[in-house]
């Protein structure tokens, strides 16, 4: 077990850089805050560089934790390093892990086209992971998935769900001649989501919150859905249209 | 119209305090941001102290503003009143409206339990208005309603809906007087939502994040319900729960 008692040491100073989505992309790694999040990364086995606590004796025997890797700090290094306004008293560092190479077969599917807000990308992760979604494929340029917001919200499902980045237009045509149906959503030219039947296997895809999926995938896909809206707002925030659609597809 | 250039105006500085919640309690208002929260105040008739506004052409006329309310300024003062990061170039300041008196009868209701996060009430209370909602009740000591950040994800739905603070204890007790169904949520000794019929007048309870409903609240339901998760997540948000329950019951 190592110490470090000033915000000043290098080494935080190097883990700093990891708030930001460049320092993440260089090292190839990310931070974790909170008991829970780091439990659910353990669990998952991923790979951990260190893992910094104010008190050794939060970390549970049963986490096997590599004695070597855990340093032991003060509240204002940790706060130093949190990106909260009230950290928990622990901090995980973290490999990216290495994504996994997957193919259109028959699965529940959830496709994010270019959501932009960070806490309703790690809500459409956790969403997707308590309706069983086998695989969530994200549009290339959305927002950083090892973003702490996006980590925060997701839960720790970020750990559970093969969430992996892609280009929907090639996935939408793999899944199609995979037989996997594939639904988008719109307000145009769209049919009430509960005309569908339920299956074991469809690919649901979500889009921008301002702007919506973009019309070239709306173009292809087998069917588009709407959510009737009955008062006077103007739409569903996309989170919200996503657990409403995946629990009918789904029972 | 008047014209403010310097953020240390006296009334620029007054308005400042209503990011505070306390600030906001005194003088009885509110600031919102932005053209379309703006528009959806001026159309539910939500009193105008006034509109400032980087450039007076953004306000359409049909909105009737008498020019006197107009308060044209530059980007450093409007900076200096937005709580968020990049202003939209019009923030209005708003009379708190006096809360309607209710009483308990068929419809159709969400009741908010001691929800703490503001962006979950504003999605909780945007969702409620898609949904066809009559009223919300929200818990006596639940985050302010005022707070920018329910503002924000409400995205205009608080003009809409009813939104009064209130005892849900004793709201339950009335609603089943007046025989409308009042379902909690739980994950023990609750029956799948699936299995309750749609209907037009009933009461949901969701609860705060961590927690969820109040024991005793849940003793006094007709049923409480839970939602399925498939998944290896521990549970669903609590503003995408009550979009699923919602559109169950609704529909």
């Amino acid at each position: 077990m190592k110490q470090i008692e000033s915000s000043k040491n290098e080494q935080i100073k190097q883990w700093k850089k990891l708030h930001k989505k460049r320092g993440r992309e260089k090292a190839n790694q990310f931070l974790i805050e909170g008991f829970h999040l780091v439990e659910e990364a353990v669990r998952a086995g991923i790979q951990m560089i260190a893992v910094i606590v104010t008190d050794e004796e939060v970390i549970p025997s049963s986490w096997n934790m590599d004695d070597r890797n855990i340093i032991l700090t003060n509240d204002s290094v940790l706060k130093e390093l949190s990106e909260t306004d009230s950290p928990q008293g622990i901090i995980a560092v973290c490999t990216i892990p290495v994504e996994q190479k997957l193919s259109a077969e028959h699965g529940r599917y959830l496709l994010i086209d270019r959501v932009q807000d960070p806490g309703n990308i790690g809500t459409l992760i956790r969403t997707a992971d308590a309706v069983g979604v086998d695989r969530v494929i994200v549009e290339k340029g959305s927002v950083d998935l090892y973003n702490s917001k996006v980590l925060r919200s997701s839960q720790g499902s970020i750990f559970h769900v093969p969430v992996i980045k892609g280009e929907l237009s090639n996935w939408v045509d793999e899944l199609k001649t995979a037989g996997v149906p594939v639904f988008g959503t719109s307000l145009q030219n769209a049919s009430v989501y509960t005309a569908i039947q339920p299956s074991e296997s469809f690919a649901l895809i979500l889009g921008n919150e301002g702007e919506g999926v973009q019309t070239d995938l709306l173009d292809k896909t087998d069917q588009n859905l709407y959510i009737p809206i009955h008062g006077k707002a103007e739409s569903l925030n996309v989170a919200i249209a996503a657990g409403i659609l995946l629990y009918h597809l789904r029972t």
